[in-house]
Formats: C-alpha cells, sequence, structure tokens
C-alpha cells in the first residue's frame, strides 16, 4: 500500500480571506510578528497500487480533475509506504 | 524571516466525512483501487522572528490555542527558512 500526501494552497497573489481570518483571530489572542498566513488543504490518500510510477500518474491525474481547482490553486505531493 | 508550515489532521478513528465525500467523489468519476481519504490542514505562516527556537514555542502555542482543536485534530509542523 502506499499512501499519496497531497498539498493544495491558493496560487501567489490570489488573496486568501481564510488566511487573513487566521491572522486576525491570532493577533487579537496576542501573537506578534506574523508576516502573513496562507490556508490550503493536505489530503492523504491511502492507495491499494504498489506501483509507484502508477499512483503518481493517477495522484496527479486526481489533483487536475477534482482535488485542486487549476484557475486560483497549485498542487504538489508526495508518495510514501503507508 | 521564518516560515512554519502547520498540518492539522483529523486523530486517528475519528470519521472524516469530508475525506469519505471526496473518496466518493473519485470513486464516482472512475478512480479504483483507494483505501482511503483523510482531508486536514496546511496553514502556512510568515514569522517575523529569525530565533528558530521562538518560533517553534510560539507556533506549538498558536496550534495549542487557535490552529487546532486539541479534542479531534492532531498537528504537527516544520520551520524552514522563508
Amino acid at each position: 500500500m502506499l499512501k499519496a500526501i497531497v498539498t493544495v494552497m491558493l496560487k501567489k497573489g490570489i488573496f486568501d480571506p481564510q488566511g487573513r481570518a487566521v491572522q486576525n483571530g491570532l493577533e487579537s489572542i496576542g501573537f506578534e510578528g506574523i508576516g502573513s498566513v496562507r490556508v490550503g488543504k493536505q489530503i492523504e490518500l491511502t492507495l491499494e497500487t504498489k506501483d509507484r510510477a502508477e499512483a503518481d500518474s493517477s495522484v496527479h491525474e486526481m489533483c487536475d480533475k477534482m482535488l485542486s481547482n487549476p484557475v486560483v490553486e497549485s498542487y504538489s505531493f508526495e508518495i510514501v509506504e503507508a
């Protein structure tokens, strides 16, 4: 079994209201020195295949078709042993 | 400047309806061989400090106080150069 760890973040330059809200929240409870906050998703998929090349190509396709919105988001992933 | 990359996931054993929905979605468009899907958050914070020990302790506190819900979520993070 393999595990794919996919990270989906808003592209640089796209306003991130959730990140801004988290930053405001942290500042409101006393944290200082925060330059910026960006909030994205981490999606962990366990895959039944043992073939890393197959997993890699399959996860790329999942990201392109469903897990990310290529207009505003970018993704990256790594494949590890589950 | 340092960057903290925080990952917040539901603890093992806690039902993850969002992950289930993603899995169903992927299967409905033809992907096979997916064992399970878990969806969490990735939060990237740029910090003005250059002191890694200070950043480490500060991010732990942020996670405990706001970024994660310790009842159902666990977190991990790494500190890298921004």
